[in-house]
C-alpha cells in the first residue's frame, strides 16, 4: 500500500523527526509514534513503529545493542509513544523495504497494557465502543482514511464554488425561530429568551443572493432533533448549501453536478492511500458530471411499473425506500427528480409557471437516500407570504426575512447537500455515523 | 476602481448574462442587477445598473427609444432588479468607459420606494439598522468588500494549514460537558437531556492528535454566554483552530506565524478591488512572518516602564486594555506573550519543565485586542487530572476526554485564533460585528 501523506516537518524541537514514509536508506533518523505491535524471535526482535504517515518496522539484535535499550523497547505497551534514533537500512522483507536499528529508544507515553479497542484492526469492535474511543478507533487506517478522505471531499468542493464565482459565508447557528416553523428544534436559553439552533442556513443564504454577494456557499453545522435512530439520520450534520441570484432550478442542478464530481475528482486525485485503505480504489468511479433528471410524474410512473409496491403510488405521495432502490437498480448512482408537487415542498420553493401544483423542487437521489434538496426559490414577496400562509406559518415572525423582498430580491435557486450522506454513498459506509468523528443521535451526547 | 470578480456565468436560462465589469465595446450584451441610480438630465437619461462585479451605465437618448422602454426604465423605483439588452459603446465620461443603449428592459423585481437604508451609500446607517438589513447593508461595496476579504481569508488559513500536513475536522457543537467547566455555556434541551453548545473545539481537538490524524484544523462556531456587550465581543464567532502532536509551544507559534501572514497574502493577493473598497490598498502591510516572542515576567516590567497605569502590575495579574495599548505602541501590530503564569491558564495548559508556576502558555496580541490563545497542552495523564482538581473541575464528568490519556497520548500544543478578531484587526475595523454577516450579541438574535 502506498503511505498516506507525510506531513513537512514544523521546527522545533519535538517536531525534528522523520515521518515513516520518507525514511530512506542510508539515513539517520529520529522517528516518533505509536508502538503498533512487538515481535520478540529470540535472539531478534522486531517493534513496528506506526505515525500519521504510515509504519517502520525497528530490528532489536540483542547481542549487537544495549542491554537496557532491548529491555525498553521490548517491554513497551502497545499503543505508547515512543521516540526511536537510529539507522535506516534496506530490507526486502520489512513492511516498508527499510528499516531502523535504533542507537537511542525513548517512551515518550506509556499506555495501560488494556485497551478497550485494538488499534491493530486484529479484533473487530462494535461501532457504539469506536465511537466511545474514537482516539483509538481512528489509529486504524480504515477509520482514519475516512476523515482523510472527509478533508478531500470538503477541499475539493469548496474549490468547485470558487470556480463557479461563489463567495464563502457563515450564517448564525442560533437563531429566534426554525427555517420551517417550530418543528424539530432544539431550544436553547439565550440570556433569558427563547431560541433555537438552527436546521439550515436556507433562510440566510437567501438574504444573502439578493445583497451584492449575489452568489454564495456555506458549510457548516446543521441541527434537526428529529426522533429517527436510523442508520442514515444524524442530528447534528454538516451541511453543505449553495445559493445564487439569477438562476433557475436547472442552472442550480449544473452546479451541483459540477460541485458533486469536483468532490469523486478530489478523492481520486488526492486520496488514493486512503481509497486503498478502505478497499475502494478498484471500484472507485467518478461521475460523467451529468445526471439524469427526471420529473416525478414519470418516476411515479416508473416505479408503479417495477412492481416493488404493493400499493401503486398516485400523485403527491413521497417515495418510501423501497421505491427508492428500485430507482437506483434502473438508474444508477445519482439521478434527479425534478417537479416534485408543490404540496410536499416547503414555502419556499417557487411553483412552476405552467402549473401551481408542480414545483420548480428537485432532490438528488442515491439508491440508498437522498442526498440533496433543492429548487427555485419564491422570490414575489405576495407569492411569499401567501406561501407562508398555506403552510400554517405565521409571515410575522419571519418579518426580518420576508421584508427583504420587498426591496429588489432577484430570482434564485439553491440547493443543501449533507456531507455525510455524500462521504457515506461515496464510501458505500454501512452506517451515516462512519462519515462523523463524534456523532450525534438520540443516546449519544458524548464524546 | 478595479472591478470585482466576475464569476463565469453558469448556463442556463436566467443567467445567460453578462457582467458588467465583462462588457466590452462592440459587444451586445445583457446585463442584470440593481438599479443603482438614475440621472434625468431632460433629453437624456442615465441608469447606473449594479450588479456583483460592478456598474454599467444605460444611456437613454429618448428621441431614439420606444416612449415604452423610457418610461419603465426611468419610473424603476431604486433597488428594484432590471434585465437589460442592448449593445455596447464606448464612453470615457461613464463610470467604466463604456454604456449600452437598451434594446429590451424587463422589471425583474420592483423595489418598494421607501428603503430602511440607502444602498448607493449616500446616506449613513447606524450600525444596527446595517445589521437588521444586511441585504440592502450589502449592497454597497465596503461591508460587501468585507465579506469578500473575509472568504479570502478562510481560503488562505485553510491553504496555510494543509501545506503544514494538518487535516481538516468537523467536531461536534453539541456537548454534554463544557470545555472550562459549567460558566459561560448556552444550555440546549437535548431529547430531554441536558447539554450545551460548544465554547471550544479544544477537548475534541485533543483527542484527534492522540489518533492517526495527529495534525488537525477546523474552522467553526464557537458559543459563549458572555454577558459582555463591547465593539470586540459575540456570543456567536467563528474560531479558527490548530492542534499538532508532536510540537511545543514554539512550533505552535511557528505554524500560527505562517497562518496569520498567508491570511495576510491571500487577501492581498486575491481581494485587491476590496482593499480598495475599503480605502486599505495603500496602509495594508503583509507581516513579515515573525512575531516577537516576549515571556509574560518581562512583559509586566515594559507594561511597568511604560507608565501607562495607575498602579505598577505584578506578576499573576491580567492584563488590562490600556496595557495593550501601550504595548501595542512599542510592540507594534503582532507580538506574542510567552510563559503566563500558569494560575492564569486552564488546566489543559501544561506547566513549564522548570517551573510549575510558570506555564508554556502564549498569547498573540494585537494592540486592540487578544487575537490567539494557544500553549503545550498537558499529556501526561495523572497530571493532567490533578489540574482538573485544581481548577475544581470533576474529571469525572470529563472521562471520555481523560481516559484516552491512558492510551498513548503524545505532547501536542495547538491555539485558537478569533477569525472575526483577525479580520476586524486586518482591516481596522470599530467594531468586530461588521465582520459577521448575522451577528449574535445579548440584545441581537435576528436576522
Amino acid at each position: 500500500m502506498a503511505a498516506f501523506k507525510a506531513a513537512p516537518p514544523i521546527p522545533g524541537s519535538m517536531q525534528d523527526r522523520t515521518f515513516t514514509a520518507l525514511a530512506e536508506a542510508g539515513d539517520d533518523v529520529t522517528v516518533a509514534g505509536w508502538v503498533h505491535e512487538v515481535r520478540d524471535l529470540g535472539g531478534i526482535a522486531f517493534l513496528i513503529l506506526r505515525d500519521k504517515a504510515g509504519k517502520i518496522q525497528v530490528k532489536f539484535e540483542k547481542d549487537e545493542l544495549d542491554d537496557e535499550l532491548v529491555e525498553t523497547g521490548l517491554s513497551v505497551h502497545r499503543e505508547s509513544v515512543i521516540r526511536v534514533s537510529g539507522s535506516v537500512e534496506e530490507e526486502p522483507r520489512a513492511p516498508t523495504g527499510v528499516e531502523v536499528t535504533p542507537d537511542t529508544l525513548e517512551v515518550v507515553a506509556e499506555a495501560d497494557p488494556e485497551l478497550p479497542l485494538d488499534p491493530s484492526g486484529k479484533v473487530d469492535a462494535e461501532l457504539s465502543t469506536r465511537l466511545d474511543n474514537r482516539t483509538l478507533d481512528l489509529r486504524k487506517d480504515e477509520p482514519k482514511a475516512i476523515f482523510e478522505i472527509r478533508a478531500a471531499v470538503l477541499q475539493a468542493v469548496r474549490e468547485a464554488f470558487r470556480d463557479h464565482g461563489s463567495t464563502e459565508i457563515n450564517t448564525p447557528k442560533i437563531v429566534a425561530t426554525g427555517t420551517e416553523g417550530g418543528t424539530e428544534l432544539f431550544p436553547i436559553t439565550y440570556f433569558g429568551q427563547e431560541a433555537f439552533m438552527n436546521q439550515s442556513p436556507q433562510l440566510f443564504k437567501q438574504l444573502m443572493v439578493g445583497s451584492g454577494l449575489e452568489r454564495v456557499f456555506e458549510i457548516g453545522p446543521i441541527f434537526r432533533a428529529e426522533e429517527h435512530n436510523t442508520p442514515r439520520h444524524l442530528n447534528e450534520a454538516t451541511s453543505i448549501d449553495f445559493e445564487s441570484a439569477f438562476i433557475d432550478a436547472d442552472g442550480a442542478m449544473d452546479v451541483l453536478e459540477a460541485v458533486v464530481t469536483a468532490a469523486y475528482e478530489g478523492v481520486w486525485e488526492n486520496a488514493q492511500p486512503e481509497l486503498e485503505a478502505l478497499d475502494r480504489a478498484d471500484d472507485f468511479t467518478v461521475p460523467d458530471g451529468e445526471f439524469e433528471r427526471i420529473p416525478y410524474e414519470e418516476i411515479i410512473e416508473m416505479v408503479n411499473a417495477t412492481g416493488a409496491l404493493d400499493e401503486q403510488l398516485v400523485w403527491g405521495d413521497d417515495l418510501p425506500t423501497e421505491a427508492e432502490k428500485a430507482l437506483g437498480e434502473e438508474l444508477g448512482e445519482h439521478y434527479f427528480i425534478t417537479n416534485w408537487p408543490s404540496e410536499v415542498k416547503p414555502f419556499y420553493i417557487k411553483d412552476t409557471d405552467d402549473d401551481p401544483a408542480v414545483s420548480t423542487g428537485f432532490d438528488l437521489m442515491h439508491p440508498r437516500l437522498e442526498l440533496v434538496s433543492g429548487g427555485q426559490r419564491e422570490h414575489r414577496y405576495e407569492k411569499l407570504i401567501a406561501g407562508f400562509e398555506q403552510q400554517g406559518l405565521d409571515p410575522e415572525a419571519f418579518e426580518y426575512y420576508t421584508k427583504m423582498f420587498r426591496y429588489g430580491m432577484p430570482p434564485h435557486a439553491g440547493w443543501g447537500l449533507g456531507a455525510e450522506r455524500l462521504i457515506m454513498t461515496m464510501l458505500d459506509l454501512d452506517n451515516i455515523r462512519e462519515a462523523v468523528i463524534f456523532p450525534r443521535d438520540r443516546q449519544r451526547l458524548s464524546p
